[in-house]
């Protein structure tokens, strides 16, 4: 209990229980299908190493040194190259360096959000999205959506109603559902976002892990009015752990991004930048890509074939073409929450989808399923006890 | 200019110039007094090499997955014994990681503020948090200070008369002073914030800095009733572009800084991290700090020198004991920000003082010289070169 007299004065910022569940990743025979990790064993250490000792060695005092807050400026033109490869065109003064893709999040918040705010997010999304909003004190509201993305009807009549004072999309590969926005929706969302002059935020780190074909293009090639601001990440196609994303909006934009970040972390660590340039320098991110593409799309092949040997019949799931996750609906009396207890207990873990929902939408029968981390092996056999284990409480 | 229409809800925060002359920290011949940043030539470049190396090929695959939120608990361990140099008794669960030590004061921020909350700073103070409070719509309150640090009874009038939500103190060798707090005001201090139970944040980066003897302990060691969060940070003492702070709290306000750090950046590079543990854990931080104390103190000397030979007796300024600067308090005639501009063209940076106040006190004639990132014999040439222009402004 907190005893000291400021406490009452805390904002309640509503932990993201994922983060619980990080630490079982390590307990040898425990299937965690929770976090959205990417496979440990894809990362490109030697590759890595080389790198960093060529940057001490070469440049190592500028690196230990502090930088510019808008980014390591290699960096910055390394990454709207980077872009090219989602048919993006971005000038380096178009690309702001953040720790991670969600301090993007966060800084956009700090920009934009009284509290009270409504933001308009798809049903379910991003779970630390909305802890991100809860933490401003901005209201999410849900916008519908279906198998080809969001619902473009409620999301123009949601424009209306709510007036939010930004869109926040995950058009590619959905987290949690793993579902792909069609190219003719996308198009729309970016023309009506344009026609009510509200700011999309089109957060998409997933795009690159295509198993069945390359993804639409992002919406931000349908920006005329430089109202999209889209978020990149190396979280997932290289290493979260150095902490790297971009976000590629207009010049203006990043201006104020920059002074929030100042009064933020100032900057983010040049090291950890450098790293990410000179592997994209060095021209060995597509290889890189193609190689955890084909490990990964062998492994959501193993985790729909078990969804279909090993689920219940009256549970329906998403068949992603790409990304970390598959999304499961049970029948309705069946609180995924209170389930993962039991499945922890069995050896498994998954995340309960009610953490994806605004609080006024209970969705308690809803789960996420990662297949990134476990090997085809451990996803069968972890599935396997999960399948049963629903059985038994249907 | 900002076009689009969200534009006109952005909440403006207010840059901070000093990010303006970090450029011409590069310029050959330029002398730059203006920047607070470590000297390059200091970096144990040799050893962060080796480290780096062996922390890839031992635990790669570790620090490049995703960690934990309160930080790399190896680092968490070593900082509490680190915490020890200052006579601090921490515990690892005690200890809470950031990405640099201004990011503790950002979610702080984010934890207690809402628009309109006052907050108490020395006056002056260090500008980034006179920023990062501005974000937040933080009204931050100024103490009256003197060469003894921050003034006790006026520290209490204005916690009464202001009901601040905290109390922001630099104690030792403070930026943009110099000057350190006696013993007796600490304890004072100590005392007077948990007779009130106001959170006290003690931000202390410049302690090992100590160039004439050791610092006094700081105020947290004086603390009963966990109302006081100390922050460190290895930005001055090894090297900024890691970005590594810390944070030593009791453990349910580390609790809730945690979930303000993962609606935020989720957590901090885990690399950068374990460089920093590895440093302290192969016993490098003594010799270190030993090693640049003596660069620091060399050049402080050929400061407070030149401060003497070359400025007008009309200026006067601080004699610290430590830490990265000195203050000059000129003419009340002299704008030093108007300075500022013939200065550079004359090739000598400072930074001008009225940064460091609460907007209401206007404080015009004060700037603040950095020694620790020129030689002396830069010193000593941009402080003939500023000495002389102030002087035909008297």
């Amino acid at each position: 209990m907190f005893s000291m007299p400021y406490a009452s004065h805390m904002r309640e910022v509503p932990s993201n229980p994922i983060f619980d569940l990080l630490p079982l990743l390590h307990t040898p025979g425990f299937v965690s299908l929770a976090a959205g990790v990417p496979a440990p064993e894809s990362f490109p250490l030697s590759d890595i190493a080389r790198i960093q000792s060529r940057l001490i060695a070469g440049r190592g005092a500028e690196l230990m040194q502090y930088g510019s807050t808008e980014g390591y400026p290699p960096l910055r033109e390394s990454v709207a190259v980077f872009l090219g490869r989602a048919g993006l065109y971005a000038s380096p003064s178009e690309v702001f360096i953040t720790t991670g893709g969600q301090q993007a999040i966060d800084l956009i918040c700090k920009l934009l959000i009284e509290p009270g705010d409504r933001v308009l997010v798809e049903t379910p999304t991003y779970s630390a999205t909305l802890q991100i909003l809860s933490s401003h004190l901005a209201v999410p509201v849900g916008v519908r959506m279906d198998e080809d993305g969001v619902d473009i009807g409620d999301l123009e009549r949601k424009i209306i109603e709510a007036r939010p004072k930004f869109v926040y999309l995950i058009p590619t590969y959905q987290n949690p559902t793993g579902r792909t926005m069609t190219p003719g929706r996308r198009s729309m969302a970016a023309e009506i976002c344009e026609r009510y002059g509200v700011l999309l935020v089109e957060d998409d780190p997933y795009r690159d892990l295509s198993y069945r074909g390359a993804a639409p293009v992002p919406i931000k090639t349908h920006d005329t009015g430089g109202n999209i601001a889209y978020i990149t990440s190396f979280s997932k196609i290289l290493c979260p752990g150095l902490r790297v994303g971009a976000v590629f909006a207009q010049p203006d934009l990043i201006e104020h991004l920059s002074v929030a970040k100042q009064a933020s972390d100032m900057q983010s660590s040049n090291l950890t930048q450098a790293i990410v340039d000179a592997f994209l320098r060095d021209g060995l991110i597509d290889d890189h890509i193609e190689k955890i593409c084909s490990l990964y799309r062998e492994r959501l092949d193993a985790m729909l074939e078990a969804c279909g040997s090993f689920l219940p019949k009256e549970v329906t799931h998403t068949c992603p073409a790409g990304g970390l996750f598959v999304f499961c609906r049970l029948p309705e009396n069946i609180d995924t929450e209170a389930l993962l207890g039991e499945s922890v207990a069995r050896g498994v873990a998954f995340t309960p989808g009610g953490q994806f929902y605004p609080k006024d939408s209970a969705h308690s029968n809803m789960l996420r399923l990662n297949f990134s981390s476990s090997s085809p092996e451990s996803i069968r056999a972890g599935m396997k006890i999960l399948g049963r284990l629903i059985a038994e409480h249907i």
